[in-house]
């Protein structure tokens, strides 16, 4: 019954998740004039008329996005609020409302969604937004949580990933790294459980590293000090998918290159030591890691003293010309091209 | 590893969907004074402070919602975007943009993609909205789709599912129950189809009914001879459930009953036709079958001349005091209890 026939069958992954979106998205053009920013930003934005609307969607996917087995449900339902508020924050907007859908199989009971449930409550209070819709279906496989936050910004205040000028400084707004460390614990903590279920697993005193990734926050704090210090960045994104993953955005988007200070990218004690643990290289696990939550962004020189209230500020580097490249000045000496997926194991 | 362990297991299936969402967002508040509504529309409403921001978002799960063995996918993107856009327009509201999440196992090619997003490309088009966002990431099993539409309304236009009062005429906008027969039609040949591989479906002649089902259409042209004739529905709603489950959301939000006359649901041919040959009663398939995303609406009966532009209205009955109850006057003379999920079986 199946109307197609494909001759042609690509894998998805030969294009990448970018490549691919850029793929399936090139024949769209956007015609109505409310649209300002469509696909390609950390959110879609529109103009109301008033002040601009900005939309951000994600999707939670069990067996993809997270394991069931050490994932706490509340820490899920928290978590699946927190990605989406960080990429309203990351146009310097602040998120008001969401909605949430989900899709779950008959393994999962009322009481789970009920946890679930409670930690998108704690997320909507500790954020102040609203739980404005969404629905509960089923799946034949496991839970998928789809969450999309609506927030607001000023026109003169949103911020682009493609403002990014020559001389600005590009800064983080936290350390990077953590989450995906509490992410190998977990795995590593997973495969021994599974092989040895006696075995009780062996994760104290790595709290920092797993709440990093099973219970991460989002920087309203950040958004809050650039209003009242008047800082507005030239350019912003959140960290979700690794450090330079989100240099590349933003110097793509800009039209510029970038110069990053490896000696300067902030590193917890706990990342650098679990990562020696794991024989990882640390910078590389704040380089390609992902899921920090935190924020990148650009500012002119000329802000730098606006930024005394930001106690939790790293400049990393500099936006250079386009032409120069994207390069990491390791702490060893070297210069060059910073790799977006580039592990270097030991 | 499992941090819970939970004494109380409550299969979901026991609350409904409806009592579902109720439960678990019973604890849930709004705060912000943008969210003008919240869960239990179609859509919900935020002041932006111009006009009303106006979002619906929605889940199609494989297995679930659509079997790929009779869905040609082009159809299944068309259809997304679709659901989501009736939502908007059941609150008299216009839709501009939509978000799309895609999640998908392995087993779906790149030219799958393409087929899903030729035929949201096509919905996008001939609706007039813009995709402004959304990702394609894995899943373990199957394809989800999950779309998120975005309008904008007149606060003085927009219509919740509330304000329905007593003496108001209900209408509904074209015929139902096709949609849930051609689901039937796809159903059988399936079934056919796996224990024959030989024999050819049998689905000449049935376009009508399979296209209700695979490309359904959202009612824009009834939105805009609102506006043209300057009628303002008292309440809507779109009907994905089924008319009788449509009718009970609005008594139970508005606080009023309702009386329908079976003779006066319209029912096309084909279906009448289709109905009796699966042996099902044609006005159960109207009232429980789903998917036909007409609109029910209810107007003032003062209103009824400005309705002349409606080429396609059909008042099927009036609402009545809540006391009266919900009511189905049978074409056999019998009046009785409106049922929201009864299967009258010959």
């Amino acid at each position: 019954m199946k109307e197609q026939n494909n001759i042609k069958r690509t894998d998805v992954n030969t294009l990448g998740e970018f490549g691919l979106i850029d793929h399936l998205t090139k024949d769209f053009t956007t015609t109505n004039a409310s649209t300002i920013k469509g696909v390609g930003d950390d959110c879609a934005i529109i103009d109301n008329g008033n002040n601009y609307t900005v939309i951000s969607t994600d999707m939670l996917v069990e067996g993809i996005h997270f394991d069931r087995i050490y994932t706490p449900l509340k820490h899920l339902g928290y978590k699946s609020i927190i990605v989406n508020l960080s990429d309203i924050y990351a146009c310097n907007a602040v998120p008001q409302q969401v909605t949430v859908s989900i899709a779950l199989s008959n393994q999962y009971s009322v009481e789970d969604l009920e946890e679930i449930y409670s930690g998108i409550h704690t997320a909507c209070k500790i954020y102040g937004v609203d739980l404005v819709g969404g629905d509960t279906t089923s799946s034949n496989k496991g839970l998928i949580i789809s969450v999309t936050a609506i927030g607001q910004v000023d026109p003169q205040k949103v911020v682009y990933r493609s403002g990014a000028k020559v001389g600005d400084l590009l800064c983080v707004t936290g350390d990077l790294g953590a989450a995906y460390l509490g992410l190998q614990l977990l795995e590593r903590e997973k495969d021994l459980y599974l092989s040895q279920p006696d075995i009780k697993p062996d994760l104290e005193n790595q709290a920092y590293l797993l709440e990093r990734q099973l219970k991460p926050e989002a920087r309203r704090d950040v958004i809050d000090l650039f209003a009242k210090s008047e800082l507005h960045p030239t350019a912003m994104i959140d960290i979700s998918d690794g450090l330079a993953s989100e240099v590349f955005h933003i110097c793509k988007q800009s039209g510029v290159g970038a110069f990053i200070e490896e000696a300067k990218v902030p590193l917890r004690q706990e990342t650098e030591l679990m990562a020696l643990r794991f024989k990882l290289d640390p910078i590389t696990c704040a380089l390609n890691g992902g899921e920090d939550y935190e924020l990148l962004f650009t500012i002119s020189p000329e802000d730098l003293d606006k930024t005394t209230y930001l106690t939790q500020l790293f400049i990393i580097g500099e936006i250079v010309p386009k032409e120069d490249g994207i390069k990491l000045h390791t702490s060893g000496g070297n210069i060059h091209d910073l790799q977006a997926q580039g592990w270097r194991h030991f």
